[in-house]
């Protein structure tokens, strides 16, 4: 016998998580379908020097990389910036700007934890073409208006500059440091910088804490204004804000709400030299990926997710081996109009037991119908959570289920 | 420079292509809800031992299998039947029967020809825990009408049963040679068996003809009359039908359409013994896979796919940098009423620039917006098909391009 088991950091998503998954994911989609983005998929698997030396730090070690049975070096998606990147430089015929959504799983192999995992979803939204300020402004306005389509209040887009860090010198190293000033305080950012080799951190510190916005923040924050959001609330300069990812090249933002402290739900920015590393010709380029797990967890935490544990509408009982027939066709029938219904899958099976199932699969109504009601072309329909039932003809049913829905 | 490539036998899918998808998968999963079946998803990566020793012939050799960073022996999905029978097994908890449905991509290291790639869609349904003709029944069912949905006419769903073979002493290489027939054609087919080592090869294949359907085909036939279907037009029994596969125990089914003779479109059967493989106690459970892929191939043979560019219903242009404002409120009026609205992602830019944007992205409708406009409180309609504009209010838009979607 083999163990039944899913490798550790990997998730399967039941039905009632899977429901729940696939209504976020549609409103996530329809948001990102309103601002003009238009759906890309990527292979999970890319050849190995696509992905390797793009991410910086530790991420090389994270990718799933292996050989494939041609002996070519393959890897697993780590993200979908660099497939984009790639995807832009081989086909040029795409028109600029290039306005893409994609929505597919990512692998890495991190050390699990609480909301981290090895295979998880990420969304994005990427403007490839246009180093317009307006890009950026718009990639925060179409993430804050999809966040508030899913019923987050009180969320922020802390925004920063990474042209900032250059003036300074920072080297990527250090920008990973003043990265987790949230998580571990300045002190500590500023130990870690002098013990990393920076002279007068601290004054390093304060310069940051100075510094103004750069001219494209200023018109980014602009074009925010005339959207109708409001600075230090949806929107907001922090010069802290580093991101972990190398390729960042000038704007970079993440989206944060108080009520989850455990981190930022959505990270991204400009990064107008990665193109450039495939095709030959820089091509500037901004975008944000939503942490769709993360997302999730925050959405359950604020009860914002569907409980719903099945799609199924009603269940149609079978009443008899006799009248098989008649629930069949009832049951085509109740599709036909549209509702998801099942109908029983044996025959000669007690209506006890049929309701049971109805109720350990959440169904949420369950049509009776006997040789009686058969003729007088009516059902019982049974509401499985008040447990009443009242008799209406199939019409009524469709109605009152249309109406639900 | 790294070269922009995908990997042999892996496919990106740009923006038409993807959309084209989304719609057929979308139809597909409703009606999948329709009969009651709710989403599964499970990892990419299973555990090698998972997947190993399952489907027979050679297909141990065309797993993607690797060693992962905590020298885990892996391997990604290759089919959704063997994950299902996996997951049953690891959560006694789900209700039985368990109808779940599954869209997700399988990887297969296959030799790549015409329709057949390394990484490719599958769309399942199956239901576990019922030995009930009914079950079979349903499935074929609800693929029938899914395919119908699609826009297909003129399918039918072949039906065998396994035990016929198992009455004549078929080895499972025997089934694979039998399974050739509509390929190779009967003398080829008894040459091989006859090389096969099979004495009077002639014999076992005038028995097969006349082969009578089991009392379980019997059975489902019987279930499918009920629902309407014909014999012989929408399903028939075929004898000769024998699908590649270990796993199945009795019923096996193919979908076929004589306008697509390159091969079914999806194939399934009842497989009672592959769960206990992994729970130790036998659980009955019928399935059918659609190969998304050759459905997406004979649908645009026959024109039935969706032939849109973009999910974007208009571009709204700006004029010039003074009506900026103008245009980002105006863009976020029609987003508000429902409308894919994008506006154009830079200041300063020509008109004629914009327009030939929203040509090449295949966006229908462009807004033209000046101060002029802006003060009558209208805005100038272009439809980029014909060429023509018209002036009209706001809500005039919203009305005209609600109707169109």
């Amino acid at each position: 016998m083999i163990k039944a088991q899913t490798l550790k950091g990997f998730r399967d998503f039941l039905p009632s998580a899977a429901i729940a998954r696939q209504v976020v994911m549609g409103k996530i989609k329809n948001v990102f379908e309103r601002y003009g983005f238009d759906p890309l998929e990527t292979p999970a698997l890319e050849y190995a020097e696509t992905l390797l030396g793009k991410y910086g730090g530790e991420a090389d070690k994270l990718l799933y990389l292996f050989r494939d049975n041609g002996k070519r070096n393959v890897g697993l998606r780590y993200d979908q910036t660099v497939p984009l990147s790639r995807v832009v430089a081989q086909y040029p015929e795409l028109p600029k700007p290039f306005k893409r959504y994609q929505i597919q799983p990512v692998w890495r192999a991190e050390n699990t934890q609480k909301g981290r995992f090895r295979e998880f979803l990420q969304c994005d939204i990427d403007t490839v073409g246009s180093d317009s300020p307006l890009s950026d402004a718009e990639i925060i306005d179409c993430s804050l208006n999809a966040f508030k389509q899913l019923g987050f209040s009180a969320i922020t887009m802390d925004v920063n500059d990474r042209t900032i860090f250059d003036e300074l010198n920072l080297t990527k190293k250090e920008m990973t440091i003043i990265d987790k000033l949230d998580k571990i305080g300045a002190d500590a950012v500023i130990q870690e910088l002098e013990a990393g080799g920076r002279k007068n951190a601290k004054n390093l510190f304060a310069s940051l804490k100075k510094a103004k916005p750069t001219e494209r923040i200023w018109k980014i924050f602009e074009a925010l204004k005339k959207l109708g959001y409001k600075e230090n609330a949806d929107f907001r300069f922090n010069p802290f804000l580093a991101r972990g990812l190398d390729y960042y090249t000038s704007t970079i933002f993440e989206l944060k709400t108080e009520a989850y402290p455990a981190g930022s739900l959505a990270g991204g920015g400009r990064y107008d030299k990665l193109i450039g590393q495939f095709s030959g010709q820089d091509l500037p380029a901004v975008g944000i990926s939503f942490g769709f797990d993360r997302i999730m967890e925050a959405m359950e935490e604020f009860k914002l997710l569907s409980t719903q544990k099945t799609a199924t509408q009603l269940l149609v009982t079978i009443f008899s081996p006799e009248q098989l027939g008649a629930s069949l066709a009832l049951t085509t029938e109740l599709r036909r109009e549209g509702l998801n219904a099942e109908v029983y899958g044996d025959t000669g099976v007690k209506l006890d037991k049929q309701l049971k199932y109805a109720d350990k699969k959440g169904i949420p109504y369950v049509i009776i119908q006997g040789p009686d009601e058969v003729n007088r072309n009516v059902v019982k329909l049974k509401n499985m959570q008040t447990n009443k039932q009242e008799e209406l003809t199939v019409d009524q049913v469709i109605a009152k289920l249309t109406k639900d829905a």
